[in-house]
């Protein structure tokens, strides 16, 4: 791509680093920007380095924050004995979305995932092990992604507390709500099979 | 959507601002930022910023450009006599990339669309008028996108001009190369055959 203005090229090349966006579209962003009041890029960029430069991370659950205890930990009403752990503050605002979940949260900050270079020591699990090691924590509900990597990640966190007083859950893997059992996938199927539960309980959700 | 922080919140929301970005995209955005070093998003909001507010328009044929006239304009191997006529920038280095235009360009900056709010007036069309009236130029190209509203532009410019000693032409529509004739539209197939060319002359290609 020849660009005509060395400052549009510089635009452009910055805004196609962002993930799942090639020089193609940075390209027509940078033009649409460029048809609008100058207010929008200034208000655009302002807002992004001041989430950069200000932002904070709940010293507690490492949650994203404009404080250093984040709304959840603070809040008086929130059972402060169960932790659900996620991959990053995505998953929180997913759960918090379906209003099932009143315990407190400990965000990873990723999963263990070596394809990626993401050991263990990148992720937030030491300060996990320690809130458990206080005997505080009732119970554990590890949600996360029920991949490989989810999976390997649930694991080794398993592996560092079991030996605590600590009763530890996962969410429920089976057929989406709505779903056609057909286009299922097997391993989902299965799983749902054997992991099934007395109609009754099901009645009362 | 609710947020854990404010300062998160605006940067999405002004990242979904961007056209084909929603709310989820901004905020994986978002995320992609807080995880790399804070120099990415200053080197991306400078870049941002400076180009809003330090990028010209060529004063003869408003493409970007960083000085007052463009290097094309200046460049004095390119015949001034032949113009072509383009919606935006990224037309200009579609047909730069083809190397298959040696005179000039004329950037409109748009296409008259009604629907859209878009008149003459909103676009650079006086200034092409009045380089024609110079006698100055010999032919000018319409390149604009074979659409309703490019058809109506360059019918527009087209009765502005008429009576002035100037060659038009617009680009040919036809099948592209590489096409199956069988999946091409019916109106595209029956202009390529009205429109067709000596056999010999498509050999010279």
């Amino acid at each position: 791509m020849e660009f005509s203005s060395k400052l549009l090229e510089n635009a452009v090349n910055e805004i196609s680093q962002l993930p799942g966006i090639g020089k193609r579209t940075a390209l027509r962003l940078a033009l649409h920007l460029l048809r609008q009041p100058k207010e929008h890029t200034h208000n655009l960029s302002h807002a992004l380095l001041n989430m950069v430069n200000d932002l904070k991370f709940c010293t507690s659950c490492h949650n994203i924050s404009d404080n250093d205890l984040c709304d959840i930990c603070t809040n008086p009403l929130r059972k402060d004995d169960v932790i659900c752990v996620v991959e990053d503050v995505r998953d929180v605002m997913a759960i918090e979305n379906t209003a099932s979940h009143k315990g407190l949260y400990h965000v990873l900050g990723g999963k263990i995932s070596p394809m990626d270079g993401i050991g263990p020591h990148d992720l937030n699990i030491t300060s996990l092990v320690q809130k458990v090691q206080t005997g505080q924590v009732k119970e554990l509900i590890f949600a996360l992604s029920p991949t490989m990597e989810g999976d390997t990640t649930n694991f080794y966190i398993y592996k560092q507390i079991k030996d605590f007083e600590v009763q530890t859950s996962t969410i429920a893997k089976g057929i989406s709500v709505g779903d056609e059992l057909e286009y299922a996938d097997e391993i989902t199927l299965g799983r749902s099979i054997l992991n099934r539960i007395p109609f009754e309980s099901s009645l009362k959700l």
